[in-house]
């Protein structure tokens, strides 16, 4: 079976690593690139975080491309003081890793997706966790490629929970409200993995101790990036017991969607107002052909377990 | 078979008077009494008019037991002005009935649901659809009932689609969000049966017309109780193109689950600020065993045709 091409679109970040992770160790997957966004990090603090945790998973055949700066409706952005307790100021735990030596590239992510698209059509999965602008920019400069692209499983949103930066929205989409509501209205056809099942999906220091236990770099490295995400869970979400596995989650199921249970339903994404961010379905379409699958119910333990296989299974060779 | 013992808690009104006919038409029900509740109309005139309905379907064997008259948190209640204009100003859009021979009982609906919860256990199915106070009142009294009641099937809330009072709120949970809450945090096992499917499952002219022609006093009623509020949708919600058959379908899960796809989830109903009566996921008690099931689809055109079956059966002979 030829691997599936998968771009990742990140703002690098703790769990935006493990995406990375995720996807260098599927076996399946052609990780073609991986565009950067704004959110847990800047933009381009995002693209370099990329470049390191590819370089520490010996992955350094991977080009990354660096993405919009800020939102769609904004001429600027600052990470929000949440962000950097959960993710640490440099975004991945205040840990150190090397400069890298591959430079980003001169295309832009918006292009490149673009590009990607014409070419593998429904070969190419997009797995977009953080702030949909890069993707909605793309789709206002090439239309099309709302129906070309096979595979969009996004982590963002929150349908059958609370959000996690107010009672309605949820931190990616909340970045971004009118570029996901382009996306949810638009004729893509995408998986919404959010809270409603990374809450569910969570990682303890059991899995990091086994890391460190392997005494290889990337185990020790990982290790450590993971430990800060689970301290800042225990000060911010103290009952979940954990952290949550958001991006990872979302890597898996765009390559096995059978860890997940959807729920087909026409979306909108509220712009405006108190429920600013919230994604939350449109009455008026109740009874339209459906274009998102919302991840209501997750495996847990079986994604657990092949997050571990997978991940330990890297971390063992670097 | 044994028929299934059957009570119902309305604010009656047009879709409780259908629940009613549901009910009573449906030939496995033992509808063994109404409890009346203030929402779309005063709590008086809910049980006046629950005793209208049932005398003009032959049913005039079934008790009418009076609800509490206002919320857990408020010592008096006003009908809303919309509450008005989608049911009329009499709660049955402005049709006459003859005054019922029967009268109302003098015990009260919340000592009638303890001790029938106490007598039938779990032969015992409860649907209330409207304001959840007299269940949490008779909960608060005779705490065993939780686990008593066989089958609790709401008609209220919403999880997947925005409220119908507020961007969140569903107008039954909003009349006294304390009460719903105190009812989906305490042991009771019950299926919501919310706005996620209600405004799935529409009834149009064509339906009401095809009771009109039966040429019989209940079919003409019927018809006119329905079409007035079909016109009021037109107005509220011209998007439906019909009005939602809320309460009747509550009454059809609670006899046939399989009308519906359910999702298990542990909820609470937020008591308080801007999104006060939502209907949402407990984010602390998502990896719990679960005491709700959320309808979050309906075979609408199966159940559609059991409804029309059922009541186009009863208004035959009447």
């Amino acid at each position: 079976m030829a691997k599936r091409k998968m771009i990742l679109d990140l703002d690098t970040g703790i769990d935006d690593s493990l995406a990375i992770a995720y996807a260098v160790g599927a076996p399946d997957v052609d990780l073609i690139g991986i565009m950067s966004s704004y959110g847990n990090v800047l933009v381009d603090q995002a693209a370099d975080n990329s470049l390191r945790i590819l370089e520490l998973l010996g992955a350094t055949d991977v080009p990354v491309f660096v993405g919009e700066p800020h939102s769609s409706t904004t001429e600027h952005f600052d990470v929000m003081a949440i962000s950097q307790q959960i993710h640490g100021k440099n975004g991945i735990g205040e840990v150190a890793l090397p400069k890298p030596k591959r430079a980003v590239e001169t295309q832009s992510a918006v292009d490149f997706l673009i590009d990607a698209a014409h070419k593998y059509g429904s070969d190419l999965t997009l797995v977009p966790t953080g702030p949909l602008t890069n993707l909605a920019a793309a789709l206002k400069k090439a239309p099309e490629i709302a129906t070309e692209i096979g595979n969009v499983t996004i982590m963002g949103g929150a349908l059958t929970v609370p959000g996690n930066v107010s009672h309605f929205a949820e931190a990616n989409i909340n970045q971004d409200a009118e570029a996901a509501n382009a996306v949810f209205t638009s004729p893509i056809h995408l998986t919404m993995v959010g809270l409603d099942v990374t809450l569910r999906t969570l990682l303890t220091t059991t899995e990091t101790k086994s890391w460190r236990d392997l005494q290889t770099t990337a185990g020790e490295k990982f290790a450590d990036i993971v430990d800060y995400y689970i301290d800042a869970y225990k000060v911010t979400s103290p009952h979940l017991h954990g952290c949550a596995l958001h991006d990872p989650l979302a890597v898996g199921v765009a390559i096995d969607p059978s860890f997940v249970t959807t729920f087909d339903l026409n979306m909108f994404v509220q712009a405006e107002g108190e429920d600013y961010g919230r994604t939350i379905g449109d009455p008026a379409r109740l009874k339209e052909p459906t274009n998102v699958k919302v991840a209501i119910n997750v495996d847990q333990d079986r994604y657990l377990q092949a997050f571990m296989d997978n991940l330990t299974g890297l971390f063992k060779k670097y």
